[in-house]
């Protein structure tokens, strides 16, 4: 009988190859126990409100008044909504002509754009254009944007750090470009090292690969790090050297948990080392509501900025995003609300700032617990999260361990975190699902359940580890 | 100089060639005009909102109160929402853990699909699975999905109509396939006709093409037409010999202006058909929140249902999907909502009732005053819009006037088109960004100003119109 079109063998194989662990094997195990009725602590995904955090107020606010703008006329409105969360509604729907009902500009409401560039030039010190700005739904979409634009065949190289944020590997796949691995040093912290990158360029390009583009993602996610900025400028220099677009992922900025190594984005460090860099660089960074003390996953809104792209580029890259309209305005809106959030003097910034300040702070104190539980338990040894949502923990795994996973037919990292999620409802995702040394083995957890569960769960995982470890290092039961 | 990676010649050339009028040369002009303080009527896109129509109440106070759960627990919500929309609140928090901020399964809320299969089973008579019904951030992005999933090189064609929409030229250029045409005819009332089909199907083979899929748009985009029971079951039968899939578009399914031919869709006609057709023909539906008489467009709500894929392939979909993570769940809430709105009994129902019967009222009568408009002008000749949103008037241009155009270096409905902008501020879309026969000219408009703007509109084109023909074919002014 003919293959049907849509058969399984007649998918486009660039379709058929994308990976993407962070909603794999764990998470279809973890969705059936679900299920079954068994409690899942879900910490597979950064997805801060569906793990307990409360949204914060005041965006919620105007956001719940610019869908229903009636409101606005209605005399009761100031029992239910302060005043300034009044007034900014009435500012977003004065800038988008026809409300959230209406598509958009491609690029994003023309008014927003500008107040992220704003936002941008208060935290870096140099001026940016709202035309260079555009707005998306989340920073996935813009990642995959401009990497569809940059890969032309399957010889087209993309430097991205190993370990790594799936969406990278998922995409370049999908678009049929080469991922070029660089590793990050655990030992050194998950530090670059220029040296290794170098070597993975020039072994790219003798098989015969154009490297054009690298990816960094700071602070790291998986791997929690925060770049510094000699680092940086390192980086900055490689790509201008080597001819690569610089693909900055930096939507986990407001995400530090250390005073030793503050965020600073690529675009301030490129226009502090001035000319010939600061104009030739090409440069595309990420932002998103979805992360920070915001974690407004689903209401998917981001933007990126292109640096040093030629105006014909721009334009493509408008043309292309035209294909779909416009990206979600509600998203929109909370872009705008996050980079220009009440001020001191604001009715609403009390309870703003008081929100922010325990969400960030409760953060904080869980990246501390974290750490230190995994390293308290057997064969566990864990970077500090400097940054982001997420812990790293090495596993080391006994040889018999390894042989147990190898008869199972699953890879040693996942067969733990299988046993894991099993024993304790903890679903996270294996470290080969973001990359990671031969014969080394992780798992990428958040660090986003609720502060009063840590004791439990950490209490939870060092009983499972130790009793794994003992299963398979001990003489005991094998 | 070395050529950067992001400079214009070395952008991936399928980026390059896409092609999207709708937000074309025309649109980008009358955005300028617009700057230099110009009145401009966009009817460029299917933008209700934008063109002044009321969101509806009841779907608005649900979604803002989803924003602002804390509203609920506030005493005087009940002074400014209805009993019912603070329950359906409640019913759309409860299915989504985390709420509005936590990104939801790839798929979609299970609720809402849920939902949108009970719609589908309640207007087909057939049983629907939520496991095969995949939310989206509008349909657009779900036709990309489906797209790239069947595009395997540019030897893969898929059928599209001419005049089409554009997101398919589009899409189908950036994913590397082909399009291959089959013809409207404008006399049968932009009717398909298969003979012509089985011809183009032919010549693309001949070509070494494999026909994969087959694109149908109906209510059509941009021509009006709906399509016949007995023509959909010609296009099932034609799908089923030629071993393509079926992609309908079916997002104007509530948009029918005429009582003769009111919407059937292809998965009904298909299960009527029975087997073996209804068994084997690969067939995915998509539908949105942005059409109809909801006009949601900002909000990005889509959902596709995919009939007759193995579920290798449903796994591959979301696979990829998962990629962005999630589509944006107040989108998703609103998809809920459409499919399931009040019903008689409901305290909200009389309103949602005579506001949704006052605008699909409204879209019916503005339909026949601008093909009435149009066949009253000198050379303009137009089919009635009997579905959709759009008018799509055929501009008999005189040879004078089509070398004027070639002088000015433009496509001569472009020339058109422009002319009309400058002397009206009618923003239209020329024809040539549809496609249409050799030597043939168009334009596409919406049917959606405001119903009072409309005598201004059609006198203001009917002048300019019967100037120019006068001014091309006339001996006066030449």
């Amino acid at each position: 009988m003919a293959r049907k079109p849509l058969d399984y063998d007649q998918l486009n194989e660039n379709v058929k190859k994308v990976q993407y662990a962070v909603r794999g094997e764990l998470y279809l195990r973890a969705s059936e126990l679900q299920k079954e009725g068994k409690r899942i602590i879900f910490t597979n995904v950064g997805n801060p409100h569906a793990l307990g955090q409360k949204p914060l107020t005041f965006p919620r606010q105007v956001v719940a008044l610019c869908q229903a703008p009636f409101l606005l006329d209605d005399p009761n409105v100031g029992l239910i909504f302060p005043a300034d969360a009044i007034a900014r509604a009435k500012h977003y729907l004065a800038m988008a002509p026809g409300g959230l009902g209406a598509y958009s500009d491609s690029r994003g409401i023309p008014g927003i754009r500008k107040e992220v560039a704003e936002f941008i030039q208060r935290r870096d010190g140099y001026p940016s254009d709202p035309e260079l700005i555009y707005l998306t739904d989340g920073a996935s979409k813009g990642v995959m944007q401009m990497l569809n634009a940059i890969i032309r065949n399957e010889r087209d190289g993309i430097l991205v750090p190993v370990p790594q944020y799936p969406l990278y590997s998922a995409a370049i796949s999908l678009f049929g470009g080469a991922l070029v691995p660089y590793y990050l040093e655990e030992e050194a912290n998950w530090g670059l090292d220029i040296v290794g990158t170098r070597q993975s360029v020039a072994a790219a390009r003798a098989k015969g690969m154009t490297v054009r583009a690298m990816v960094i993602i700071n602070p790291g996610n998986p791997t929690g790090q925060c770049l510094s900025e000699a680092n940086i400028r390192e980086i900055l220099r490689f790509c201008y050297e080597e001819n690569l677009v610089l693909l900055a992922d930096e939507v986990y900025q407001e995400n530090i948990y250390q005073d030793e190594r503050p965020f600073i984005s690529a675009r301030k460090v490129l226009f502090d080392m001035g000319p010939p860099l600061s104009r030739e660089v090409q440069l595309v960074s990420f932002h998103t509501v979805s992360k920070g003390y915001w974690g407004e996953c689903g209401q998917r809104g981001g933007y990126f900025e292109m640096t040093n792209l030629p105006p014909k580029t721009v334009d493509e890259i408008y043309k292309v995003a035209s294909i779909a309209l416009s990206p979600n305005v509600p998203g929109q809106i909370f872009m705008g609300l996050m980079v220009n959030p009440p001020k001191p003097g604001d009715i609403s910034y009390p309870k703003y700032a008081s929100e922010s300040k325990a969400i960030l702070g409760s953060l904080r104190r869980r990246a501390r617990i974290m750490t230190d539980g995994f390293n308290s338990c057997r064969n566990v040894v864990c970077n500090f999260t400097e940054g982001a949502m997420y812990s790293f923990p090495q596993i080391r795994l006994p040889p018999r361990a390894i042989e147990a996973a190898k008869r199972a037919g699953k890879e040693p990292d996942v067969f733990y975190c299988l046993k894991l999620l099993e024993a304790t409802g903890i679903s996270t995702v294996p470290g080969s699902g973001f990359g990671q040394k031969e014969g080394v083995f992780h798992l990428r957890t958040t660090i986003l359940p609720a502060e009063e569960d840590f004791p439990a769960i950490m209490s939870s995982f060092k009983k499972f580890n130790d009793s794994f470890m003992e299963q398979y290092e001990g003489y005991s039961r094998m």
